[in-house]
């Protein structure tokens, strides 16, 4: 069990990624998350909360030159992001930190980054939710060793002003999501919600702004039954 | 100017509504509203905030024969609500209270009503809003007599607990939205964005539950474009 394999990642060029065989793997959601993440500066720095086997910050890569950081808090994943990242000669661009994302601010000054992406362990630990038997899984579905709040709140103190936290997060617990970003003083400029086999959507990409002027933009809806590939769907035609 | 009219009520059989040929008219938004608005009980009371000409009343009397009061702050508005209840012989089911939604609780008891509808005035008023010269449809549309907020709280008090406040309203306010009704205990359970000629949602048709539990849905996306009629636009089939 847990033999490593190296996959396509999807079918962006030149990316290979490390991921478990059996166990954890990346997921559409943060293909989405990447291709919704918008960079208008080379010099942006970007940091991927909770990222995994790197999924993201390889996607991003094949786009653009910025320095991109990965926090990922479970050893044996960083170790797959850190795999990955060599494979694919991104040494240069993309750091692995393996951590917990609420330490960064041991590795980075406050309000020094530019761009915050995180798909997040998206279950609350209650005594109804369904916990996997795999520890890794759970620690990445799970909000084991952090929760929403607290990566909105270190993300706020992380981030520049006016600059912007993309997230992916599960429609139903959007209410919880727009509320607590507000408190931290993020207002959420964009939502756009994935339908994927259901009628009701169950996914949401989250734009918020740190500081700066509200005013929401709700994007057209995206049916991802039907795609044939996932590079720049969210590029203006 | 201002002379009243009689007119169709866009494709609602037996169903004339008064309003003025220059001026105040029923709207899309509302229309929406009324067939967005689930009502599961014939014993359940229904009220409408901010109801103009009674459109809304007007089209859930075509399928529910409930007990529907709407409230109207404007005397001319209210009038042409009450020719349009007079004129369709709905006296016995629709009341017009032609007062400040501010003073309902003059009308009845605390947590004695079973739903709520509300196509609120939409702009807030600051230095930059334009405000219509038309002092009707000023005070239809902007928060001159009320706002979100007095609109929410006294909602709250007035409806029972588990009981629905159904609103239209434009989605660059969501945030501002879904926190005020979580303030006043309310969680949202439905969202259904509603795209009409732009790419982005301009308004969102909102169900939110007095106390219950959180736990949102996000319906498929309305497109109004090509529909030829509104009719049972959102029942499942």
């Amino acid at each position: 069990m847990n033999n490593i394999v190296v996959n396509d990642l999807y079918d962006y060029p030149n990316r290979k990624i490390y991921q478990f065989k059996e166990g954890f793997k990346f997921s559409l959601d943060s293909i989405l998350l990447a291709e919704f993440c918008k960079i208008k500066s080379s010099k942006d720095i970007i940091i991927d909360f909770c990222c995994g086997n790197a999924a993201i910050p390889l996607i991003i890569s094949t786009k653009h030159k910025n320095k991109i950081y990965g926090v990922e808090i479970q050893p044996e994943i960083a170790k797959l992001a850190n795999q990955s990242v060599e494979y694919n000669d991104l040494n240069g661009q993309i750091s692995i930190i393996n951590d917990n994302v609420l330490n960064i601010l041991q590795y980075f000054d406050r309000e020094s980054i530019d761009i915050i992406t995180c798909n997040p362990p998206y279950f609350k630990i209650n005594g109804t939710s369904l916990i996997n038997d795999n520890e890794i899984k759970s620690i990445a579905r799970h909000e084991i060793t952090i929760n929403l709040e607290q990566i909105i709140e270190i993300g706020s103190k992380l981030l520049k002003n006016n600059s912007y936290f993309y997230m992916v997060h599960r429609t139903q617990r959007l209410e919880e999501i727009i509320s607590i970003f507000n408190k931290y003083n993020f207002s959420i400029k964009e939502l756009q919600f994935v339908y994927t086999k259901k009628a009701t959507a169950d996914l949401v990409l989250i734009k918020a702004l740190k500081g700066g002027k509200t005013g929401l933009k709700v994007n057209p809806p995206l049916y991802t039954n039907n795609l044939k590939t996932y590079q720049n769907i969210f590029e203006e035609k």
